[in-house]
């Protein structure tokens, strides 16, 4: 067994034919030792003793590979001619007077630059070491062995990077602050954590920030091409340029002429492009083509048809494809080249009916095709089996971060990875494999998402799939990696708690469409989990806090303690504001409480963001900045604090009596009492209902309950309320024979008495059926009894998914059932009270349409009726991207689609069938004919399943 | 000229003989003297010396007037047989030894209790001198001439009286705490009230109150019938035996049985009213007939038949006047009776096309048949020509106190007189002249409306006719009585402006159902206009309030201040809480202030209460005590205070620009803001606009205006604004020779900028036509172009009349024009601007139909077009009392009737017509197709009208 020891006596060698971005990197790979051994290493002299040595090199550009290829101890064959590949081999006795040896051998630049920082990655240094200041767990005795030996396959995506967008004022600020702008200085922190997060490929910023311009000049894109970094371009800057450089060129003397328009100033845009084109051609690049209008909007206006566009498009593409052969290179097939079929691009490449889009047109020969997701996370159109044949392959542009509609989304990173890891992992089986980038903002928070989005692309087999799972895993590896360094095993597992709990009240709703109307404060008890999550997510940030050392706090704070608590407080201040919207309509004293509580969650979001932006001497500031509270715009304009409501109490002692679910109350007023009947404990796993005795007096009122009911038994029976007061009614049903009917009264003394009905029964179920109560059955998708593959795919069960936290899907993702007859299926079986008409409403992933056709089908049998076939898109007469589906779908994460079925009786069992790609099945409700369920954001919780 | 001095000489007569009653107010009115003159009246002894002589007495009661009359002094026949006349004359040497004689010759007692009060009067002594404590002015040579001699003629309404109801907690306490109950003594106090206001008749309190048990036992009835007080009962208390009586008395072993219920315990209940009419039937009565459920409900299960119903009442009737016969007297037409028809009762006597009702029945044979309001002022049904033969007449019974549907009102009078006016003057028309009774609940605060009501029931002559300006010169006499004392004619006629603004208020809102909804806060300036008026009233009530002597105060306070402030300050209060509530919305910063604003007014309204019920060694402690703020059912139960709104400031200056008149701003923020078009200034009246700039962040925002047009003028151009500025942008219209449109800029400096159109146009009009801007043309009722009436009747201006301050009816009220073909009818003239078709409404003061069929037509034609006929009733086939119509007209106090027509570009003339009695015309609107005018209460204000 070979060993290689990182000891005081460890050098590096060092060629300086080597790529110097690899030299560069070589050192940072020593610096990372130093921090966990202890010790710096030295540099290597050919000839000389050596104990341990790490000797690296890329293929055919190193001596040292070279002799050992020579001799036989490697073989480069391995790598050579591969993208971005690696030998890693622990050997002993590699070279007279070196004992032991740790050969890093890449394929190219970035192969090299890889295998170096895995060597950093074994020896438990984060990818974050610089970024967040993540420091690994110290090491006594570091040492690899041959088992380590490898060499790595190519990446599963050829490019794989971000886009730093949206970088007002988060980002902006942030490098005004640290490097006096958006320059090399400020590129080469961001390349550095590209590279270690096995990126590749950089959309860089361009609100106000030119690339090519600010580096000074052009040093940020010589400093990429030195590390390796393959520049691009966002979606709307074709030719290398920025965006914002020909607003700084323009003019009425500008050899670029004074206008951005193809058409009137066809010189001097093409002029504009073609020196783009000359001054970026050292670099490697991925060049963007198209045109599109200023700042992201549209390039002709409004009102121009749609053939106009793709006219304009197709002479665009020519002059590009031109310029390029002419500046970069004859033979376009040599020169990476992309273009982004975003917004209203889209539909210039697939045209209509009556206008032939740009799909198949001769210039996007070997031009990668870069779709979109809604710009919330689900892609939009990916490739059907046709196009994906492309000559140059698809891209995928994905956020993580919007600036734009639905909404925006920049503060604190808001992903939630199964999201990620089944719409990705979609769209590679769908072909998309040649760019993915992901719009991350100002990176500030964005670190998990932006980890798993690379570590997706890096290595798909890994953490793609048809398991859900694998993203618990993951956070498993991504928790060790950032808090190995401070804390034990059991501390992580508290950790990944916290990211679970944070990242799941995103996924239901992000911070920035967050209000007081989202959840319902009282029905379901939507608003009261919430609330709990997020409490707990403050404590036990707050509890783990105590246990991190000062040294870790920049990591600590930066990648958990102020995402997690950030989120939560902002989720409970807004749970609380409408519990106190609600509690003031109702004239609850409890109202101006709540006031003092908002005000602390008000006063809290500043602290968090204060303490974020000044730990690790002000390392942060200017992540934090984003507006994130309370948006009635897209953006942030016009956005909203919460309203505190105050109430005034009643002059005479007032009782209010709710169910602590309900919005409904009873005063036991002579006039205007409305009396209840609780039918909760008809339900076979509900043995007690909680209610509320609530003043909306200035004074306290005392009460008495009195029942001659014996079976009901009450928490407590009297007392004074000044505030609120929760009692629990409970009824022990093993003494129950059959359903009973009783009634109790609470009495507000001297003013007035409720008067409540209650029902209760046995409890009693049919085996592996859902039973009906309060008119509704609501069945969680994975709680199917029966499932059934067929050939071409079958169901599988995703969990964690989604904002109720589990899901069903067909995989292969591929598969469309529509035109099949044989289909997978999953079976439902309930019972319904009643011979009845109800309203069934499946409530899927908000997914999009695969094609760029809008249709998206779904299909449900009941008992032994036909398949229903339904549409799950409104309008299929206009693009699904844009429609008022989409915003409200991507808004609400969730997609639901209602119909009606007459249901029996007694047994039911309902068929949901696999048809169109991209469905998944979240929860499956029906709700009888005649009722009404409470208004709520989430819906009900599931229903009772007899064992 | 004989002449009476009422100096230190002055003497009365007094009789033995006299009705004691009589005597005692005999008293009284000299005890009102002295309040003049500072000189206490001598008793005259027959046969003295005396200068100055009161000689007072009853037709055929008197040894006085015998004499007078034998001497030829005085005709008694005057007089003599006729009903609650009095001669009242001043004469020299009417006797030996006597110098000068006032003498008051009463045809009967009442008569002559009504002479005697008339004396105080005209000495400006006020009815409500014992009451509210008014002192008169003092005189120093008081004294009467011959000129003031007068016969007067019967009262106009036979029984005339007010019913005190709903009297807990305000008038039960008020009892409580000056009389230990509701017992003789306290009743002598209210005796004297009615008669000195020249009432005769009482329903007394029956809230868990007995008037013939509680005096202690009879006293209480055996007073009244001494001071000639005519007693009753209320609608569902037969048999003179209050409602609570039978709750008394009820038991197992009661001989009345244990069920009030005419079918099972007959015998029993029989002998209840037997007992009844014994008890009292030595007193002055009007007995009540009929039978209800107790405490106001129904009698039979609400699923019991009309015919059930009237077959009960039938049997109920014959029994009670079998009764009447064995205990009262034989003959029943001796006997004054009445029967409500009040609530469901109505129904039972009108019947329906299968069952017939009561209406005609022998048994209602003499018997008064009291109709009633629909709870908020506006009468039910009326009789028609037939009915009016009814041997007994008519009655009404009328609410200025509510405790019922649609809404109740217990707190502050909250009458406008020319609603009485109009109303009762129209039951007069109809031969309602029986029996006048209105609620007026406690009566603290109810002086005025219950003063004019007994003034004009006793003289409609006088009060009554067809001007509603009678009310501003009733108005004029009851300040001079009231605060003559105390005031200069200068103050007097503050104080009437007080009152017509505090009662205007309440004619748009009654107290109660006020709240922060209704009036819209900037629509029209319609919440602005209530706001002026109430700080106007509370400024001038504190300001006149200085001028007010200590011995005054409880007179000031009780008839003009608190009701006056109580009801300004509400307004106040919850006109700052819609505005707190809007602000708070649109995140102004001065919602906040509009907080500390609203609390204020909610401790004033406790301070007032306070002040009220502690002035005058808190003679009024429990009249100010009724709940009266933010009902949300139709009694107090689960009433609001206001809600408080609280607002952060956005994290950037943020400004938002408003026309103070509109709930739409703008922001002058890149994506989100919503640019405006200013057109108020092509409306021929208006060149100038008032707007806000308004802060809505934390740190105050620095504006600039500006615009390259030299026409638009502005009041301010640059500042700093961390709460509100109002700008006034004007324009110099007499420069302008065509519409222009301009625009100009407001900057948030470093943030945005606002862009307005402004459009304005010359002064053009066509001379007498009203004309269109903004989509609409509004026309009050008044602003007639033409008026043609006919013989049977025609169009009257209303001023002071409803909501809105003036309105048109046609009289004589009786009049019905639905099957004429000659109809009165006015025009109105307005230029349209476009073809097209024009919703119409016409807001109606909220009258109901004058008979049972729900019908009540009204008519128009436009240009010459056909009359149009329209119901306006909403759902003719079902009664009009209890609809959703009823109670939603009762509440907002106005009618509105809409339709279509098709207007002309340019000059269109639409005429009214004369149809259905009872129609009330205040405004006329038209709003073009397309045009949704702001959301308001009171709707826009008038059209520029071409002069």
């Amino acid at each position: 067994m070979s060993k290689v020891s990182f000891d005081n006596k460890l050098m590096f060698t060092y060629e300086s034919k080597s790529f110097p971005g690899v030299n560069k990197v070589a050192a940072m790979v020593r610096q990372d030792l130093y921090l966990v051994t202890g010790f710096h290493a030295g540099e290597y002299t050919k000839g000389c003793k050596c104990r341990n040595l790490v000797i690296y090199g890329t293929a055919d550009k190193s001596d040292y590979l070279a002799d050992l290829e020579e001799r036989g101890l490697i073989d480069l064959d391995e790598v050579r001619g591969k993208w971005e590949v690696y030998g890693f081999y622990v050997l002993d006795n590699p070279m007279e007077g070196v004992d032991h040896a740790l050969v890093i051998a890449g394929s190219d630049k970035r192969g090299t630059i890889y295998g170096l920082f895995h060597l950093s990655e074994l020896l438990g240094v984060s990818p974050l070491v610089n970024w967040n200041h993540v420091f690994p767990k110290k090491k006594k005795n570091a040492f690899l062995t041959d088992s380590v030996n490898v060499v790595t396959k190519e990446p599963s995506v050829r490019y794989r990077g971000f886009f730093i967008n949206d970088e007002w004022p988060a980002f902006g600020n942030w490098a005004m602050e640290h490097f006096g702008g958006i320059n090399a200085e400020c590129y080469e922190r961001i390349f550095e954590l590209l590279l270690r997060l096995k990126g590749n490929y950089l959309w860089p910023a361009m609100w106000n920030s030119n690339f090519s311009m600010d580096g000074p000049g052009l040093e940020s894109a010589r400093l990429a091409d030195e590390y390796g970094v393959v520049m691009s371009t966002s979606h709307h800057e074709p030719c290398m340029r920025s965006g914002e450089e020909y607003r700084l060129l323009r003019g009425k003397s500008s050899i670029y002429g004074d206008a951005w328009d193809f058409i009137k100033n066809r010189e001097g845009i093409t002029r504009f492009w073609r020196d783009g084109l000359l001054r970026n051609r050292p670099f490697e690049n991925v060049i963007t083509l198209g045109m599109r209008g200023e700042r992201d909007s549209l390039i002709l206006p409004a009102d121009a048809s749609l053939k106009d566009n793709i006219d304009l498009l197709r002479d665009v593409l020519a002059t590009q494809n031109n310029l390029i052969r002419e500046t970069v290179d004859e033979d376009l097939s040599n020169v990476p080249r992309q273009m982004v079929l975003f917004s209203e691009v889209e539909k210039f490449f697939y045209g209509d009916d009556k206008t032939k889009g740009l799909m198949g047109d001769p210039q996007l020969d070997g031009v990668t095709l870069m779709l979109s997701d809604n710009n919330v996370g689900y892609l939009r159109t990916l490739p059907d089996k046709e196009m994906r044949d492309h000559p140059g392959g698809y891209g995928m542009y994905y956020h993580m971060d919007m600036h734009g509609g639905p909404y925006s989304f920049k503060w604190i990173g808001s992903t939630y990875l199964p999201r990620v890891w089944e719409q990705m992992t979609q769209a590679y089986e769908y072909g998309v494999r040649q760019i993915w980038v992901v719009n991350i903002g100002d990176i500030g928070t964005q670190e998990l998402g932006l980890s798993y989005f690379l570590d997706l692309a890096y290595d798909i087999d890994r953490w793609g799939g048809t398991d859900s799972g694998v993203c618990d895993r993951y956070l498993d590896e991504w928790c060790e990696r950032q808090f190995g360094g401070m804390l034990p095993l059991s501390g992580r597992s508290r950790i990944k708690k916290v990211i679970w709990d944070y990242t799941s009240l995103l996924e239901k709703r992000r911070h920035e469409i967050m209000n007081a109307d989202v959840y319902h404060p009282l029905h379901f008890g939507e608003a009261d989990r919430v609330l709990e999550t997020s409490e707990a997510i403050l404590k036990e940030a707050a509890a783990i806090r105590k246990k991190i050392d000062e040294q870790h706090m920049s990591a600590y704070i930066s990648l958990l303690y102020f995402p997690a608590c950030g989120t939560a407080n902002l989720m409970k201040m807004w749970i609380l504001a409408g519990r106190n919207k609600l509690f003031a309509r109702q004239n609850r004293m409890e109202a101006n409480s709540l006031v003092d509580e908002i005000d602390a969650c008000v006063r809290n979001d500043a602290a968090l963001i204060d303490e974020y932006e000044s730990v690790d001497d002000g390392y942060y500031k200017g992540f934090g900045r984003s507006e994130h509270i309370g948006f009635v715009n897209w953006n942030e304009e016009d956005d909203r604090f919460p309203i505190r409501h105050l109430v005034y109490g009643a002059n005479s002692p007032r009782m209010l009596v709710s169910r602590k679910d309900d919005e409904h109350y009873m005063t036991g007023l002579e006039w205007c009492d409305h009396p209840q009947t609780w039918r909760d404990m008809l339900r076979p796993d509900v043995d007690s209902i909680d209610f509320d005795l609530i003043s909306g007096g200035q004074q306290p009122f005392r009460f008495r309950i009195f029942t001659d009911c014996s079976w009901l038994k009450f928490s407590a029976t009297e007392g004074e309320v000044s505030r609120t007061k929760r009692i629990r009614l409970s009824v022990n049903k093993s003494v129950l024979e059959d359903k009973v009917t009783g009634t109790f009264d609470v009495e507000n003394i001297g003013y007035g008495t409720v008067h409540v009905t209650v029902e209760a029964s046995p409890p009693r179920a049919v085996s592996g059926f859902f039973m009906e109560s309060d008119g509704y059955i609501c069945m969680e998708a994975v709680h199917f009894s029966e499932k059934k593959d067929v050939s071409g795919g079958g169901f599988k069960v995703l969990l964690p998914y989604g904002r109720n936290g589990s899901a069903i899907k067909v995989f292969p993702s591929t598969a469309d059932f529509k035109d099949k007859t044989k289909r997978p299926s999953v079976k439902y079986s309930f019972i319904a009270l009643e011979d009845a008409e109800y309203e069934l409403t499946f409530e899927l992933a908000p997914t999009t349409p695969v094609s760029f056709e809008p249709v998206q089908y779904i299909a449900y049998s009941l008992n032994r009726g036909r398949i229903q076939c339904l549409n799950t898109v409104w309008q299929p007469d206009i693009p699904f991207f844009g429609s008022r589906q989409w915003s409200k779908e991507a808004m609400d994460s969730v997609k639901k689609v209602t119909t009606k079925v007459k249901c029996s009786k007694g047994e039911n069992t309902l068929t949901f069938y696999g048809m169109s790609p991209s469905i998944v099945l979240e929860r499956i409700l029906l709700v009888k004919e005649g009722v009404t369920l409470p208004e709520s954001y989430l819906g009900p919780g599931e229903s009772f399943r007899g064992l």
